[in-house]
C-alpha cells in the first residue's frame, strides 16, 4: 500500500471582539518549526481520541483558548509542497467565533498582526473575507455577542464585523427575516440618552448554528 | 517529531447532464479496499507532482474522466476513524461540473446510484445539496452547458439541477444580474415551433469561475 506521506494538521482562526474591534487568537508555538513564534492555534489529529478533523480542532480550542462550544465552521484546506519546511502538508482550516477567550492564546487586532509563520497571514485574510461576506446574509455575528444583548448592541457588532455603516431600520427588518432572536420578557437595558432597549438572546435552535436569508433564482 | 498517521486522500463528485438528467461519474476501484466496486474518482496526493490538493484532484479527473479544466470547487473534508477500514482517514472532497465526460468513468443518474463504499453515498448527497443551493443564486449550472447555448436551453439546465420549475421571465431577469453571458453576434438557433433564440456563451472571465447575485444585510 502506497499512502501519502503528507503532513496533516488542523488550524483555527478564532475571532472575538475586544473593545469593539475584531481580534484573532494567536499562540506562541512550542514546537519546531518556528518555535517561539506567534501562530494560529492548531495541531495534529489525535487518532485515538478525535472522531473527526472538526473534533480535533474543537479539542485544541478548548485546551488552548478555553472555549467550550464556539461557533465552528470549516473554511477549507490549504496545501502544497512549500507552505511547511518539513514537506508536503495540508491543513484543514476552521473559523470559530466566541464572545470571550481565555487560556494560553493572546488576542491581536486583525489590523495589527505580528509576522506569522507558514501561510497563516494568508489564511487569516481569506477567513476574514469569508466571515465578512457571510455576515452580510446570515446570523454569524451573533456568535460574537454575550448571551444577552440589545438590537443596538448587535447592530454595532455587525458594523464592526462588516467594516461599514449599516442603516439601523434596514438592519432590524433583515434581522427579523433571520428569526434567530427571542426577547427576554421584561428585560430592558438603558442605552444612555435613548429610551431603554429590549434585551434579546439567540433562540436555542441557533446557539451553534446559522440562519441564512432566503435568496432565490 | 510526532506526525499523524492519518490517511489523506482527495475525491471528486463530477457532475454532468445526460439526456437532461444529472449524472455523477463513478469508477471501478482497482485497489483494495473495495477493489472492483464502483466509487468516486480520487486518490492519494502525489507529493512530487501536485502543487496542492486541488491540483491532485484535477490530475485524477484529467486522467480518469478526460476533463481538462472543469469547474472545480472544494466542498470540504470528510474524516474520522471508521470511514475507511484501513484506519483514521481524511478526504478532501471537490465537486466538478463538465459538459461532457469520457475515459474510464461511467455516468450514473443521481437518483439511481449503486451501493458505494466508504461514505461516498453521503458525500454525493451533501454535494448535491450544495450544488442545488448554489445554483439558486449563482451561475454554477452554466458549467454543465456546451460552449454555446440559448436561454431556453440554459433555463432547462437550471430546472434539472434545481429539481423545480422556474418562471422563465424571472429567470431571464436574474440571469442578467449575473452578467456571465455574452451574445454570439448573428447566431440564432431554432427552438422547434417558437421563434429562433439568440445563442450565448459564457464570457471569458467566468469560464472557470462563478458569478454570484448580490445579497446584503
Amino acid at each position: 500500500m502506497t499512502t501519502s506521506q503528507a503532513i496533516l494538521t488542523v488550524d483555527a482562526v478564532l475571532l472575538t471582539l475586544v473593545e469593539a474591534e475584531l481580534h484573532v487568537a494567536l499562540i506562541r508555538r512550542e514546537a519546531e518549526p518556528f518555535a517561539g513564534h506567534w501562530g494560529l492555534p492548531g495541531g495534529y489529529i489525535h487518532e485515538q481520541e478525535d472522531d473527526s478533523a472538526k473534533a480535533a480542532i474543537a479539542r485544541v480550542l478548548q485546551a488552548k483558548a478555553g472555549v467550550e462550544s464556539p461557533y465552528l465552521e470549516e473554511y477549507g484546506t490549504f496545501s502544497g509542497p512549500v507552505r511547511d519546511p518539513r514537506g508536503w502538508s495540508l491543513t484543514v482550516v476552521y473559523f470559530a467565533l466566541a464572545p470571550v477567550v481565555s487560556g494560553q492564546v493572546q488576542m491581536f487586532p486583525v489590523h495589527a498582526l505580528p509576522n506569522l509563520p507558514f501561510d497563516h497571514t494568508q489564511i487569516i485574510a481569506k477567513v476574514l473575507e469569508r466571515v465578512r461576506s457571510k455576515a452580510s446574509y446570515s446570523s454569524l455575528p451573533v456568535h460574537l455577542c454575550p448571551p444577552e444583548f440589545t438590537i443596538p448592541e448587535l447592530h454595532a457588532v455587525y458594523e464592526v464585523v462588516m467594516g461599514e455603516k449599516l442603516n439601523i431600520a434596514n438592519f432590524r427588518r433583515k434581522l427579523e427575516d433571520l428569526q434567530v432572536l427571542e426577547e427576554i420578557p421584561g428585560c430592558l437595558r438603558s442605552g444612555g440618552r435613548s429610551r431603554p432597549s429590549q434585551v434579546y438572546r439567540v433562540s436555542k435552535k441557533y446557539r451553534n448554528a446559522l440562519s441564512v436569508r432566503e435568496r432565490g433564482l
